[in-house]
Parts: C-alpha cells; sequence; structure tokens
C-alpha cells in the first residue's frame, strides 16, 4: 500500500504530496504544526492537540484553513487511509502560498494544510524505553515564542544533531541561569532523591505539552508529589530518575545526561509506571 | 511569458514549482538563502551572494547541491529565461526531502534547490526612495545565529508585519542594551549631526549584507567619514540622516523612525550619493 498524504484539499500518494516553492513554511517558516500519537488504531488527545492548534494559529495570526471539525474529518481520514494502528498523525499548517514577500500576504490567501500519518513500532519504542536514553545539555539560543509551536525549528535541528554526535538521543536546552528549559523536541522531568517530580511551568521559556499535561493528570491519580518549577542542570546530574514526554516517545526514561548517569544508569520506577499507564489518562478520538 | 523556475534539476513552469511536503525547508526551516539584484540585464555582485551562500551551508553543514560554476549557471539560466532586465534572484537551498526526523539525514539525501526570478519596477522603488521610508523599532528577539542566512525567517515576518501596521516599511530590532542591531530584511545605517557614518560590525548580532559591504567600499571611494559601531535607537531619532540598505532596495532613506522625524523628513544628501552611485562600486555578471 503507498502512503497517503491530504494537501490542500485533496488525498494523494505520499510520493507526489507537494506544495509550491512560494508557500510561506517554504520561505519564511511561517507556519506552525502539531504531531498525535495514534496507539491502536485511535487518535490520542486529538482535541487537546487541536486546541493548541488554535492557540499557536491564533498567535500568528493566521486562519483556521477549514472548520475545526472538518480538519478533525480530514486528520482521521488520513490515519484511516494509511492504516495506522499505531503510529502518529502530522499536522501542518502555513500562512499559504504568495509572491515572496515578509509582510502578510493578502486576505484572499487561504492557509496550506498538510496531514501525514505514518505507523511506528511499539517494540522498537519499548524496547528503547527499558533501556532508556541519553540526553546531551546545549545552550538555550532559541527564540523567546517556543510557547508557539511553529515549524521555524532550525534551532532544535542542531541541538538534537549535536545531541546524536555526542551520543544521546535528546538536546536538554540550559538557560542561562542554568535551568533546563526543555528538550530538542521533548518536555524535560526529574525525579529528586526524595521522590519528588519535577518539571518546569509552561508559563516561561517552553512548549506546553499535551504528554506533559497528561502526566500531571496522573501525577494526582497516582497520588504522587510534584512540584512544577525550574530545575538546573545540576540537579539532574543528581537526581534519581529523568524522563522526557512527547507525543512521539509518550515517556522515554533519561540514564545519562552528557557523562553522568541518573540514578543506577536503568530506567526508574516512577518513569517506567507513567510509561505504563499513560493511556489510562488520555483521551481518544476512534478514527 | 509564463514564468519560469529551477527545481531540483529542472526548469519548470512557475505556477507548477514545487517541493515534496517532507522537504526539510518546510518542515524545519532546515535551509539557507540568497537574493541577488538583477540591474540592467546583470546580476549583481554574484560571487560575494555565492561566498555567502558558501558559509551559510558551511555552518549548517548542508552540502553545495552542485558545483558552484554550474549552480551560477543556473541562476543566469533563471534570470534570462524570465527575460528580467531588473529585478530580483532568489536562491534556495535545503537540506533535501527525508522522512521527519530532526536529526540530519542520511549521507545520501541530496539538497533541495529551488532558483525563481521576477521582474521588479526601477520607477517605482525610485519613487520610493525619493520620498522614503518609516521604520519601526522592535525588541530584538531572534536567535543569535543571525549572521547565517537562513530561511528560519518567521521572526522577521512577525516583526515586519508590526511595521507595516503601525505606518512603516521596515523594522529595526534593538537589542536590550537599547542598539539598533539591523533591520527585518536589511542593514541599518545613520548619518550623524557631524556628518559621519555609521553602521553597526558585522561581527555581532547581524548578517553581513553585500549590499552593506559595496557601501563600505563606495565610504571609501568617496572620502567619507565613517565608524563601526553600534549605535542607539536614541541616536537614531536624533541622527541628521537614517537608511537601510539590502540586494532588493539598495540605499533606501529612512525619513521617520517611531514617531520621530530624522533629519528635515525628507531623504539626506549622503543616502541619496550613496544610492545614485551604488552600482560604480558593484561587481557584475552577464546573464
Amino acid at each position: 500500500m503507498s502512503r497517503i498524504a491530504y494537501v490542500n484539499g485533496q488525498y494523494v500518494r505520499h510520493a507526489d504530496a507537494a506544495v509550491h516553492v512560494e508557500d510561506r513554511g517554504y520561505q519564511f517558516a511561517d507556519g506552525v504544526y502539531e504531531v498525535c500519537e495514534v496507539w491502536q488504531g485511535r487518535i490520542v488527545d486529538m482535541p487537546r492537540h487541536f486546541d493548541r492548534l488554535d492557540r499557536s494559529l491564533g498567535e500568528l495570526r493566521i486562519d483556521w484553513p477549514m472548520a475545526r471539525a472538518a480538519f478533525e474529518f480530514v486528520v482521521r481520514q488520513v490515519v484511516r487511509r494509511n492504516r495506522v494502528r499505531n503510529g502518529l498523525v502530522y499536522i501542518q499548517v502555513t500562512r499559504g502560498v504568495s509572491r515572496r514577500d515578509h509582510f502578510f500576504p493578502p486576505e484572499e490567501v487561504a492557509p496550506s494544510v498538510v496531514v501525514t500519518a505514518r505507523s511506528t513500532s511499539t517494540e522498537a519504542a519499548n524496547a528503547q524505553a527499558a533501556k532508556g536514553i541519553s540526553v546531551v545539555s546545549y545552550p538555550e539560543n532559541r527564540w523567546p515564542r517556543v510557547d508557539i509551536k511553529t515549524i521555524a525549528l532550525l534551532p532544535n535541528v542542531l541541538a538534537k544533531q549535536n545531541a546524536k554526535e555526542n551520543g544521546g538521543k535528546e538536546a536538554w536546552y540550559v538557560d542561562t541561569d542554568g535551568f533546563v528549559t526543555e528538550g530538542g523536541s521533548t518536555n524535560a522531568w526529574i525525579v529528586t532523591r526524595d521522590g519528588t517530580l519535577v518539571t518546569r511551568p509552561a508559563e516561561s521559556g517552553i512548549l506546553r505539552g499535551i504528554t506533559r499535561t497528561v502526566i500531571l493528570d496522573l501525577i494526582q491519580k497516582e497520588g504522587l508529589t510534584f512540584e512544577e518549577r525550574p530545575f538546573s542542570l545540576e540537579e539532574a546530574y543528581d537526581a534519581k530518575e529523568a524522563f522526557v514526554t512527547a507525543a512521539t516517545s509518550i515517556v522515554m526514561p533519561v540514564v545519562q545526561v552528557d557523562d553522568r548517569t541518573i540514578g543506577n544508569g536503568h530506567p526508574g520506577s516512577v518513569s517506567t509506571r507513567l510509561r505504563e499507564v499513560f493511556h489510562t489518562a488520555t483521551d481518544f478520538q476512534m478514527v
């Protein structure tokens, strides 16, 4: 089966999925995106992702490309047409196609929409989670509006590539005060030696992760101790556990930060438990 | 005549010029660009633009998509096939098409190349220059690597749109120390009350503009007084003249900064002179 993508009103073969070279997403990074997990044939927390998409579009003053219900239908269709049971669905909206000019284009220019989906291996992800990952710290060098989920991801690309070249799977941004902000494409968490879960408030310098929000619910449910505050890289080095969260990795244990082993070098019990029970706290949309 | 674009090895109708939705330029802003002026049927300072492209590609570790001579041939061809005598040629290179993943793609993924050209009205530009433009200050909020000419231009889009909505044609970024860094798509200059030209060193917080470099040559030729140093927004308010430089606007006089009139509110003599003699200091490539 060839993969199918949705591009500006049409379902096309993935190989043929193309946008004009003067799409503002291509020349100005003038667009936003969302990635939802597909789990057992259902889309995880789509309403929350669409709520965040609404906020991102609003911050950039990009119009909704279609009614929300119609857009949700398209997303479900793309998942269904690609027969994804476990995987991801990717949603991108840009300010549309117009002759290159930094200023917003005329009112009549419609936003561009791309939706793609693909299967991922649950076994491979679980095997990775059983081992844990290494993260590599990186000086925070992004613009301050990282609360908007934009496609201007070049800084994240470079930070993550640096992590990879230093044996890691994720970068942790560290601000000038020595505090971890977030990962290159994940939110960052630690569990302190006294068992307290810590993550940075979404109000300052990070994206408000959907998976992060689910974890906050789970923490309540599970009766865990939690502090929402910045933590330093030094504190992370000495943590009992660490993990990252994102729709693409759910809860992924971190067993090394830079050259420092976290805890006993194996995924911690809190991280592992949160990963196991994750889908008890999510909402599902049938495709 | 329909316009022609070059896209990944082919000359195509501009209307059909498309790239894959998983081009990393579209999903990650993972690419760089150049814009050259076309003046009287000749490409202005192409070697300097290609030198800067080489630096941008090197900083991001994107391979040259083809030999430089072949690339220069393509650029000349696109100008010729569009019969541009006065206008612009736009060159973009991205890290290529690969399944979405922040990390650099496998070695075998080739960079993507797009070249477009279009005519612009010399009369309209000169009419604008005769009047001058207003600029609107904006807090510097870009990442520190603005020395690389990347397509991650969303911050610039927002700053320039803010300028437009406040009656301006350009934004001037102001850093936390109160100094002007550069424009949203131009370099920023003032002429002080004692006749000294001032612009910020290219070593800190700005792009090394090609047009800026030509102006430096012209300043020598014309025997003008010059200081390469940061200037504050307050100093700009009190300047005798101000102007911006870029391949798209050459030397464009600034007659207002925020709500402050510059000089007598008309283009200054130094700015006007530099605009007039600009092409005596440039290099040309026949198309």
